[in-house]
């Protein structure tokens, strides 16, 4: 059964109160039971985790290479600041699929320049939660096909 | 029944045939064909059509305003350079998706701005195949949404 | 009598129903009527057309040397991209007057760069309809000076 | 009967000496003259002044809110320098129209960016006295639906 | 009785041992003293911090909507680099006020850049322990208008 | 008794009139007799002046050095375009305290640079006329350090 | 016996009507008599086309890939602005010369960048019709050496 | 006898109170009197003035042209922002030379680019109160060609 | 008996698993031990630390003044993001060394520019593990004319 | 008989021996063995020479004036960094032949700038040593064409 | 007896032959006489070279400290790209006068900008040979001063 | 027996003369000596030479290939203009370290871009005449690699 790591960036601690117009009413708790109903009949483990600190978000995926087979991320504000994060998922080796819930390239200038992108497989944006049931897909096909060359 | 207008950008003809290290062996028939199975199981009406001319994908979207409920556009090369497509998207008033088959964001520097990005709803991009399959799903949900409103 | 060729470039057979915010209600039709009103009061000959098409554009500035005295074009989206039909107009050598139904300098940062401006004559924008009927006054203008400099 | 405002920037008090390559053998008064016919005919109440200095200029913007139902102005070597015009214009609340004599989007790089036209309603350049006789009738339409709002 | 959270940036804990050139001789501790009595005086109710981690900040701005009324933060290095506490900040909702204790504008070039001040509502900077108390009042007016507002 | 210089720049005079989204009700007339009082209490001469020209303000700058102790200065316009205004700053020799009613720094980018700040000693900005009480208050500070170096 | 695909890009029908200060009084037809003289000579199949569609002539290069042995092209105004052009021939796989009668690097600024350059074999530019007939040269030897390589 | 018009631009009445370190202890006065005996020795008439406006700057060059033969300008801080005084010197047609105390090459980025240089004849800086009597010597050399011509 | 303290940045715990071809097949403990070796041969006192937290790398800084004579660090991603850092070095007023495994200049433009070399003593670049050796040999000269200079 | 120059800039010596996949085999004494034979062929006189001395080249053209009738040259790396070189050619009025053995438009971005380009009269690129043989072929008719207007 | 070098960089050696347009008729021996001229009058010693080697005026430099008491230099084409000789004159320690013969601010971009100006005591420039006399002139000043410091 | 060619840039010869603020007291001759210690006692063969000419570095590293085994360079202002030496070192196939003497990233902005450092293997800068000894510590590691993989 092949295992992907979930990872809320900063601040989507917040979601459902924040800013409603750009994030919706939608809270994390509500995203994450969405994901466990896919997680469950998709017969996929799922570990999901949010964190503020870059630091701790990078450790998480240093020690993911073994313990997982894909990640999705929303690396929220730090999509646009994070080198750390970026040479972390390199070093992974792990297929990473990047998710946001708005559409970063219609807004401010500086959101809409990822550090992430460059070094993921693929993205989806712009669809609310849906951004992460279609990554949450994407990334089960890449998980997959992840265990069979483990094999 | 809700219908979805489906528009290959130019050189996507050539799919199989061209630089398989970045977009595979996949043809564009196959595409079509996947797209339209996903069609009849989601009893959806889809048009497709690919075109390398920038005018006539202008004139397609400008018509397209009151017989689809939604776009799925991959515009290939115009991605980067056609102001045209961008405004006939404002201008049919239709949720659009943009999808690619490539990260277009771990590729060259002026195939990392969008010009079409700033006005879809959102997009998916690096999954090849998938991209497709993935961003057909998130334009049936916003085709259906835009049936609703128009009743 | 002179004559004077009208261009209309990508997306303004949408007009009226495209971003009214922007551009009004009024549509193509009407302001077609509008002018031609004027050129049978000036005693002009005008010839109109919209095209989607950059090269079709190209072509008819291309063909406008010999049978027009001057033009009258809104670029419209090409206006930012288009050194194609930069190129037809500065070959025609004919009088070209550049109008824009919007202020394209209170827009986006990419509209407020045209690659037209530099080789017409000079300009209006910012009125709406007023736009074409203050160009073609200066259009007449300049055509009869063109006529009368080639006898 | 509406009353326009017609400001002439820096330097313009030696048009018909200055640079005649540029500007052409036509003088301030004759242009002048020609606008009041305009004004007369039209049953228009036109006042026009000269400044050299961008203080003054702001300080009779500023006045002119009350008294006033619109403004033409050719600020000249202010157009790309004065945020002060500029931000007197937004406290007008009156429609403004810039002009200009030449087209300076054909001149030098500093000469082509304008400070002034996005908070303008529109503008006309390139078309020498015709610019402001064009302009003049572009105001006079935004005057009469400025008094008309006003009562 | 309002309360205001005040949050000093990453190094600030060596105030008065670090470069005593630009930011002087006086410690957080006196700091912090001179903001307590004006708490007492202005009867305000203050909690104040300091944290050298980005991902901690953020997680006490994320908690103190309901908690308090207004923020003063001196954001330090975090001030140019922190897409992540500027989000933080927008998801508050609250009034918040930025201090520096040097001219930030009259050093390097690196720092005249905030990320920050585009989302406060206005801020102090150049005076030393001064900007702090003229700040702190500052503050002291937004949070009473934010109560009030509550009620 | 110590003596402060107050500048008001250009288009200030229109406060209350001037686009209110931005600027609030409150007029020039209002502001300075807030500030005249804080002078009485606080026993502090106070000279205010406004203007719309560049040259005038650079003026009576160049005349302060001897007459006041500081200057308080809402550059407006000229914040952004003046060298002569900071020229004159720092031929002073004075203490200068920068005011601005709103947040520039969340404004448009021409407005987000201050040619003036990097040689005053600090300023405060975005929070109305309270700007100019703390700024007010800065400058007593300052006014009062520096009569006492003069003796 | 090889064959070379030739061809021309917008505008470049109108030679010898067209700006003689820059391209010389030549006539395209005069251009291609001279290429199939060369082409008779060195008995190579020529195929000669022009085109002011950018679409156009990507289909034309998309077709090519079995047809021809190399491609010799004059993208004339598509130099700075098709990445479909681009697209195009990387998708064909087959060596193309880029040929300008200009010499592009002593015009306009964005004149200089070519969008083409970096994907063809070589280039020659600034000779009139001798960049046609040495770039033609260059293109029989690539067609050669293609020729041999496919057998 | 040739006629030579000096300009001083703003705070330059303050030569000699100035920043000291950077102008030096000479004051205006002491400049204009060596110039006024270069004047009685090499029998040329000077005007002398100095002014903060630019507005008043550009009315003395735009009456200069008839009464004058060449102009000796530090236009001092207008240097780097003022096109209206750049266009004056053009619209007067007579040579002019530029001077500046210091080397303004090797003082702050934003006064290393002149806006006045491109239309001068030539310039001279860095030589204090010499800048002025080496540009007052060329200044007469063109002033009696100038007057040459006229005759 | 002289100290130093020795930092290694974000994800260089991963070393000898993490991208081969950059960084080579060694481990951290080797290089930590090859250190060590080095210490007890020159009788310094090392401590050693690794940390993927920007702010712990401060707070280290921070405290490091009083009981280490230099420092040697590899700050690895946060070469080119952190202020912070940058910060703590100029604050704790030791001598610093910075070490890069790779040559990080020769790679992605954004590695090129390192926030971190302007306020350190000097550095080295790109001989792999003997980058510390090299770098630590470096810090033990600092360090002993650190301490002959605090008796 | 016309006389032509050939010059090879810097390294060139080095051809065959220097990066293989890029330069290929062949060695300057083999290229040099080419042209002379076309020059026998051709009946045109050449003299050639190699140097790494940007001071040697300019030079060199510098005095070619008078001895020869058109120049051939491959700059290399002085291409990109001499502007020596360019005013050489610009001095020498004499037809100017720029050629490279690789498409340094394909090539790093530092290499993609020519300062020599915009005052030869063409070039050729990318095409080994054919980019001399047509080369010279180009320089032959431009050096014929001068020899004819010097008689 | 003060001394003084006189350095004429690339390219002079062709003064009269070069580009007349923009240099003129003159020639270098035509300039040497005429500073020799000025020399005995003013009773200093001169010496004179020109040479096109950047490394050659790099080492007259940095030989000249002792012998010489100032250095007026015409760097021609190294005026933009010669780090070597800006550092050469800083190392010297003695004032240098730079000139140019033509306004190089009227002229190509790249030429605006020089990379000598910020390392030298002023410059004169645009007014041909006399700005070689008017810069000589400066330099004896200079130079005397300098003797009279060294005694 | 390994070879090392070691080699110093323009103005090194004034090592000791030259500004001591930067560079210190010690000579490029006391360096030598240090550095043929060093060789002596690891039976290493250096051969050093300074030189000021960039063409003739650029001949001696075109020379080293089959005597040396490593290259030592401080290329000195060299380091930030010289595309010829970055060509040279790159066909020389040798492994290069590069030293300087100061921290360059403290310097000036053009001081801190190196067009040397992509090319090498490895560098060290800021620790003064120690930057030579361990650089040349590293280069006798690379040149003994280098020597074991000819054999």
């Amino acid at each position: 059964m092949v295992k992907i790591l979930i990872i809320h960036g900063p601040n989507l601690d917040l979601l459902g109160k924040r800013e409603q117009g750009i994030y919706g009413k939608i809270t994390l708790q509500q995203i994450n039971n969405t994901l466990k109903d896919i997680g469950k009949a998709r017969k996929v483990k799922l570990k999901i985790m949010q964190s503020n600190h870059e630091g701790e978000i990078v450790s998480i995926i240093g020690r993911a290479k073994n313990e997982f087979n894909a990640i999705l991320i929303n690396p929220a504000a730090y999509t646009h600041t994070s080198v750390a994060i970026r040479d972390a998922i390199l070093a992974s080796g792990l297929p990473v699929v990047e998710v946001h819930l708005s559409n970063i390239y219609a807004r401010e200038e500086f959101r809409q320049k990822s550090l992430i992108s460059p070094v993921v497989r693929g993205g989806v944006y712009g669809f609310g939660i849906n951004s992460y049931t279609l990554g949450l897909n994407a990334a089960i096909l890449l998980a997959r096909d992840n265990a069979q060359k483990r094999r």
